[in-house]
């Protein structure tokens, strides 16, 4: 012990003292997306506060954020009507013998906001939500086949968690793959599924972790429904990600499509916990046969959070504004690269953005410029889609795109010299 | 139309208008667990507020509360400590791009509190954490075999719900069964698992829906210990209903036997939104092998809580004050059967109580008693494990055996009918 060089406690930041304790008592120190091990050097692992799009690590340093929680953050974080709106229902009761009124509100709303929906139900995680999809299609249905498209993520439970670690084989027994905005890949596994299809589960726009986004292609959305109704089976649309953040009805009511059941979570109680599952009529007796339920489920305040949330998704046209400002992030993204003599590609909805460097199979690039971002305040992601919320003002897209300028010399640098 | 005999609407209630509303919105009006339809008659399917251990239905009737929620309220809803450790944790933030420092202290919290656990990863479902138990136990153990014990509930995901409507064979092809408290039938199992037996999972004592409550005979929590050691396999206790409101230890650490991994939930944050996994070294690898994860299962605000809760939980010994609690309305019940001359078994830790009536295979005593019980203030369960709280007082109990004595008069009188 005494011929250790110690690094001085006073230099030690917070974030590395917690790590340490942490790898101490959480398996690898942490686990999942949260994981920071991942991302590029200087990121933090630890949350102090929030406020609107800023977020601030437990050693101070403040960012304006383009994570959202990974996408819970809808309005800005601590909006004070949201709050209100929960405080509200706390100041009553949260979670009791049963749901209480903002549970029939909350269906309600949902009914009245999203055009295939004829009802709803509640869950906590977008997995509940995702696997509720499946079992009511396969329960409507009496079939068993899943379509799912190669790499897409529906959740981290054994059916549908990226990885194979303590799953068996008979877990995914009965899902077939088919490419995103493949009809033809579609229609082979349409085939193979045969008379055994009971769904086809697809994300609202393509969104695998480290590729390119990809929007919806209409033809595909419409070859998914069609597909779908010929095989009488159903037409799930996964909008735990995407969901609110880019149309408030749903984001393939644009394309003219609509699902059978719909599975939602992250951004509609703005942070709250909670999901749900939409469905409409041919589904609602299935629904009522299976059996799901979860000790929070119906707890009351996280409804009466997304009510709010959704009320202000819609007066406010939440996603109309998000985009804006993703559209001044995109542009202004694009100049800077041009400026610094370097090419990008920005994919994806301009809510949910993502950029990638050319050249870059590794993501050093990207890494270099998120580390770099981050040192000037700026919180952006090198290969997850991010996030903006209702609280980016133009003024925080400025200041994150000085962040960015240095992301883009750091990025740069790198690239001559590895020549 | 016209010719409807309309109930005229100031008679109507709130609840009986709720349920209607809930009819068109929510499938079946309402799902799970929380699903009124299977109670007996009068009992509310909507719920306003709560304090203490007293419930507010919808209609502003007030009942002294025998469910805590279906096991969250550990302490009675509105812990002003609790409250104010969730609040303060508010301010500052609640979902935030990664974890506070919080989860590091609550993971603390528990390596310290439970003897088994040498790490600690958190959730939002007590399903959640069942489901990373199993996962993890195949990633260690590199086999699939899981022993469960006939009609015990570990949730409501595709392997483990108690309805098979949606869910498929081989969502449970690994699945084996035993007998609760039957070292044979255990012995069996795991003959028939051979080399594939990867765990046994085993509730921390047997509370199945309808039947008498059986705690864990100490030679069969052995016997169980002893499997898992023998064959290599990890045990896994599902304190999800039972966990800390009998021992904080752990319900099988007055055994003498620890589990490898452990599922927790319910009453680990007195109602706010919370599961975790513990497990021993040796499970420490696997659980960083496998991937799980969800949008807010580090949300700060219900780990305060969660520390708040536990904290208060141990330094005040709720489990034995419980307990005393428990003994008091379970004699109380008892003397009150004698005088009204009718059979009953109770059964169960007196923290989470059940009473049967003889000779009432389809619980028409039971309702009759429960519903005469809720008229008069207290409410009870005719088939399903209760739960008591800390905010219990003995007026409290004393109130709800008077309510208890008209559930006998009922209970009786409908004996007397039915000769």
């Amino acid at each position: 012990m005494s011929n250790q060089t110690a690094v001085p406690s006073e230099t030690r930041s917070v974030d590395a003292t917690l790590r340490e304790r942490a790898q101490r008592v959480v398996p690898g120190g942490m686990w999942g997306h949260l994981n920071a091990a991942r991302l590029p050097e200087g990121y933090p692992q630890f949350f102090a506060s929030a406020e609107g799009c800023r977020i601030r690590d437990v050693d101070g340093r403040e960012y304006i954020d383009f994570m959202c929680s990974w996408g819970p953050i809808l309005l800005g974080h601590k909006h004070p009507e949201v709050q209100a709106a929960a405080d509200a229902q706390a100041a009553r009761g949260d979670c009791l013998n049963g749901p209480g009124e903002v549970m029939v509100e909350l269906a309600e709303d949902l009914v009245g906001m999203v055009p295939h929906a004829d009802w709803a139900m509640f869950q906590k995680n977008g997995g509940d939500a995702t696997t509720a999809c499946v079992t009511i299609a396969r329960a409507g249905t009496g079939r068993r086949k899943i379509l799912v498209a190669k790499g897409s993520y529906h959740g981290a439970l054994p059916w549908c968690s990226p990885s194979v670690a303590g799953v068996t084989t008979e877990d995914r027994a009965h899902l077939l793959q088919f490419e995103y905005n493949d009809a033809e890949s579609l229609r082979a596994a349409v085939a193979e599924a045969g008379k055994d299809l009971a769904a086809i589960l697809v994300t609202a726009f393509r969104h695998d972790l480290g590729r390119d986004l990809e929007l919806p292609i209409a033809e595909f959305a419409q070859a998914v429904r069609l597909a779908c109704d010929n095989a009488d089976a159903a037409l799930i649309i996964d909008e735990v990600r995407a969901g609110v953040r880019l149309d408030t009805r749903g984001t393939w009511e644009a394309l003219g499509v609509r699902p059978d059941l719909c599975a939602w979570s992250k951004a509609i109680a703005n942070g709250y916990a909670l999901a749900a599952v939409t469905g409409n009529d041919r589904f609602r007796d299935p629904a009522t046969r299976i059996f799901v339920t979860g000790s929070f489920w119906c707890s009351a305040v996280a409804m009466a959070a997304a009510r709010a949330t959704l009320r202000i998704a819609r007066e406010t046209n939440v996603p109309a504004r998000i985009q804006a400002t993703g559209m001044m992030l995109r542009n202004g993204l694009a100049s800077l690269a041009r400026q610094h003599d370097i090419s990008v590609r920005q994919s994806g909805p301009p809510q949910m953005p993502l950029m990638l460097f050319d050249d870059d199979p590794e993501f050093r690039k990207g890494r270099a410029f998120c580390a770099a971002a981050l040192r000037h305040g700026a919180f952006f992601h090198p290969a997850h889609n991010m996030f903006l919320s209702a609280a980016h003002q133009s003024s925080d897209i400025e200041r994150a795109l000085d962040a960015a300028s240095h992301g883009f010399k750091a990025a740069r640098e790198l690239g001559v010299n590895n020549r």
